[in-house]
């Protein structure tokens, strides 16, 4: 944990908070906190801060905190992403959060399996602690927004908001276009990156998904793991991004 | 699989080929081959090629195969990381063969917890199969060539090759200076990443990469886990190496 995330209800006026549970054996186990360390916190969703640690007991840890007066900006990229399976899914919860994503979207596709929607691994109480764990890795605040789609295709009709200032793509091997190419067109603008089951998007899918604004952009020739996909093109967003500012 | 490995003692020079185990299932299950199908085929370290099934049992799966003149070069990229936890390597080895790595260089380093070195995880029967996994899912023959280092110091002074046309860096979250910038000086020449433990390099090993050559580079501000960093590294460095070409 290079950050430690609070819960907004566990926060006080006065600024005072009571830890206890996997943080506060955090605190004392690995960063060793004694009366007057000090720790980086955060409100999720909302802004940094600082805590004093006052009181270290066997199972507790009283602290003293003041937040920024600012929230970060959540992420500008987004993710729309085909149900991978259950185990590949838990894995990538957290790496999702710590790249920094939005938004994420889950959706059905004619290559996910039908039994992928038996688990319970897209239900909040599930991915949120998943999630958490990757803000605190890579400090950040703003947990991604995440939703299930049974259809696709009334998804994109119905459901993805117009959005003029998105910039929407998905990987295809046969497409050699720089993804900073296909985002460089509106600075300050969101990403929205559609990645597909194993296998990939079908030919009817891409059809579908270039006929709502979203091109096709290359990650190179070889034919990734739908998780090492999300990472790779989550990386190279938001590097053209970053670039881009 | 998108592609068939096989071992190059398996192969004949008629180019006949029987096959069991799970290649055989995964032909008849997934691929549903029947006498006449065509399979796409690699040998291990050697060239790519196209099976054609000509007898399909319970068990064995018969193929006549042809094979190409020329082997695929290794990739441009090679790795130098401090071991990961034995959980997180394990799910790394596909990743890494997939995304492509000439070389893995594992070594031991200040923030390495001494126990990680006492498990097989690092041993060839244990990652051979999950590299050999990775290429068949990126379609690839050329196999990572692996070695274990207990000393940093020792590996960069007098086991590191010389070789003036690599470019080496390590991701520094204190930097900012792209990766396509410090690999764009040489093109045609091979890179070489170096990725730290949970809790990055201690400073006297980042004094001693930079003395043995190696350049910050930035990841962006974000601090991922040690197997998120390696997969956005290596997706860095392929993407800045192809656009140089």
């Amino acid at each position: 944990m290079n950050l430690i995330l609070l819960e907004p209800h566990e926060t006080t006026v006065s600024g005072h908070v009571l830890m206890s549970g996997p943080r506060a054996d955090h605190l004392r186990r690995v960063l060793k906190v004694v009366p007057g360390s000090t720790v980086r916190l955060g409100i999720i969703n909302g802004p940094f801060g600082i805590g004093t640690v006052a009181a270290v007991t066997s199972t507790e840890i009283s602290l003293q905190c003041a937040f920024d007066a600012d929230t970060p900006e959540p992420p500008m990229v987004d993710l729309l992403l085909a149900l991978p399976r259950p185990k590949v899914l838990k894995r990538l919860w957290p790496q999702l959060a710590a790249l920094g994503v939005g938004r994420i979207t889950l959706t059905n596709a004619a290559r996910v399996e039908r039994n992928y929607f038996d688990t319970h691994v897209f239900e909040p109480d599930v991915y949120r602690p998943l999630l958490i764990e990757g803000l605190q890795q890579a400090r950040d605040t703003r947990l991604p927004v995440v939703s299930v789609h049974r259809q696709l295709k009334v998804f994109l009709e119905d459901e993805l908001a117009p959005g003029l200032d998105v910039d929407r793509v998905y990987a295809d091997p046969r497409c050699d276009r720089d993804i900073a190419d296909a985002l460089s067109s509106r600075p300050g603008g969101r990403a929205l990156l559609a990645v597909g089951a194993e296998g990939g998007w079908t030919d009817y899918e891409r059809q579908m998904l270039q006929a709502h604004a979203f091109t096709a952009v290359t990650m190179g020739p070889r034919t990734l793991r739908s998780d090492t996909a999300c990472v790779a093109l989550l990386t190279l967003a938001h590097a053209a991004l970053s670039r881009r500012v």
